[in-house]
């Protein structure tokens, strides 16, 4: 970016001091004064030009807005609450201030929807256009405040399988307009055992295999249990059910927990042994078969 | 990468609990459980291929040794201790499992070396090799233990200025293999008044010229003081002292404080109004015209 210290000029600008943090961007490091009592909760994920968006098409305040709001999402998928962020970002030569700006306010306004600052970053530009693309890391610092973190490994056999709503389709557009269930997940945690979850960014039949395999646990799904979005059947391709299956980013939460919790959707339960298995009238199988049937047919 | 599953499966095999460390990678988020009475520190770095480093040249080992030690550079510049650390990687298309688990390996050794473990990360391939490069990010977590965290903004007049080794001609090789400088923080911000402090990243011209603008003072520099490394006396092009002055990634400390620290190598003093100068035969300049001479002559 030519103007890479106005850029940083601009984001100190955003700064705010609130809650934890004691010491916004412009030192060597943020500082924060953590609450005793809480476990911190910590992690990191990027988003890259051509795999998770198309800076071609996409406008940099949602490709801003995805990165943080992936972040969010993994707070909620162990029920926590977000602290702070910080974000890295790789521009590709040539890139203007305004760009940068926008994609900037992208990731401070998702953040701010959940109290969540952006407490400090890194920006670096590619040497050449040609060969270096647009990523965008955010980092994300958490807090449990009274809540337990929930796991992907608690799963017992007869626990219930949840989601939060209906899956497939969202390339048509929710991947980047999403948003991460923190208060779903914090109000489910509090009024119910929930025992493991995790937030559906690769697909049902991949994530609950993730949860299943943490748990040492098996699941099955009952197909006509499975909300299916409108998104996934207005689409070509795929059926909606493989679909709801396996298009991921849907960034909904999936758990398992004690039965008849109405808050959510029952898709099918726990059992003993190991893997995901999809029943459509009766009759049970891999559910990664079904999911990749045209895949692999 | 080819591997990615591979490659997670392994950095799994790399993850211990240890200290503060509840929960590490593999879930959807760390879980850590900090000291109460420490200030938590956090900061975010990036290299890029082709501007921090050449994969062309550089061993994948020394890639991730950089990177791990930038991060651990900004926790030595605030005299604090590292916590736990996380990476993520964008990877070109086509880099092998071999490749990756080497650069981890770096990475890992670099933050062990002081007790910092890898406790999350994130892995990306960009989907054409043509057009991504290899990014490597890292996350750093510290703890003040005890030590109040130094910032950039308290250098008061006539304090005296100090670096704690020889500058310039970094490019040689130590930009790869350089050793954080968080023992030696630790040690003189625990006997001393230290009252501002920065890692030598963007050189000594620029980064004094940050902690003078963050304290709202200036400084001179004695030439005939600023200690010289022999790489810069051996290259060719600008003179030693302009390198010693602005090559940048020395990662040395440049801190003021109280006069009589024997244990750094006093290097001028700080004054009153703006600006930083450097003194050379009695005669004062501005020190970014002396660093930069050759380039703007």
């Amino acid at each position: 970016m030519s103007g890479e210290f106005d850029f940083i000029a601009h984001v100190r600008t955003q700064q705010h001091i609130a809650g934890p943090v004691v010491l916004a961007a412009g030192d060597d490091l943020a500082i924060l004064k953590l609450f005793e009592l809480d476990a911190t909760l910590v992690g990191i994920d990027q988003v890259l030009d051509g795999v998770h968006f198309d800076s071609s098409i996409h406008p940099p305040e949602l490709i801003g807005r995805k990165a943080m709001n992936r972040n969010l999402s993994d707070i909620a998928a162990m029920a926590a609450l977000p602290t702070a962020a910080l974000v890295s970002l790789a521009l590709p030569a040539g890139t203007t201030l305004d760009y940068a700006k926008r994609l900037y306010a992208g990731l401070k306004d998702a953040g701010n929807a959940f109290d969540c600052a952006i407490v400090g970053g890194d920006t670096g530009t590619w040497a050449s256009a040609s060969t270096g693309r647009l990523a965008v890391t955010v980092v994300i610092l958490g807090r449990s405040a009274g809540v337990t973190p929930v796991r992907r490994s608690g799963a017992r056999v007869d626990d219930h399988v949840y989601v939060t709503g209906p899956l497939g389709g969202s390339i048509a557009g929710r991947h980047l307009t999403f948003v991460p269930r923190i208060r779903e997940a914090r109000a489910l945690a509090t009024r119910y055992k929930i025992t493991s979850m995790i937030d559906l960014s690769d697909g049902l039949s991949r994530d609950l295999a993730h949860l299943c395999i943490e748990s040492g646990v098996g699941a099955v799904i009952d197909a006509s249990l499975v909300p299916i979005h409108i998104d996934a059947v207005a689409m070509k391709g795929r059926s909606p059910i493989e679909r709801a299956l396996s298009d991921g980013e849907d960034y909904e939460l999936c758990f398992t927990g004690e039965p008849g919790i109405a808050e959510a959707i029952c898709v099918g339960r726990v059992i003993a042994g190991d893997g995901v298995w999809i029943e459509t009238d009766g009759r049970r199988e891999p559910m990664m078969a079904k999911a990749f049937e045209h895949a692999i047919g």
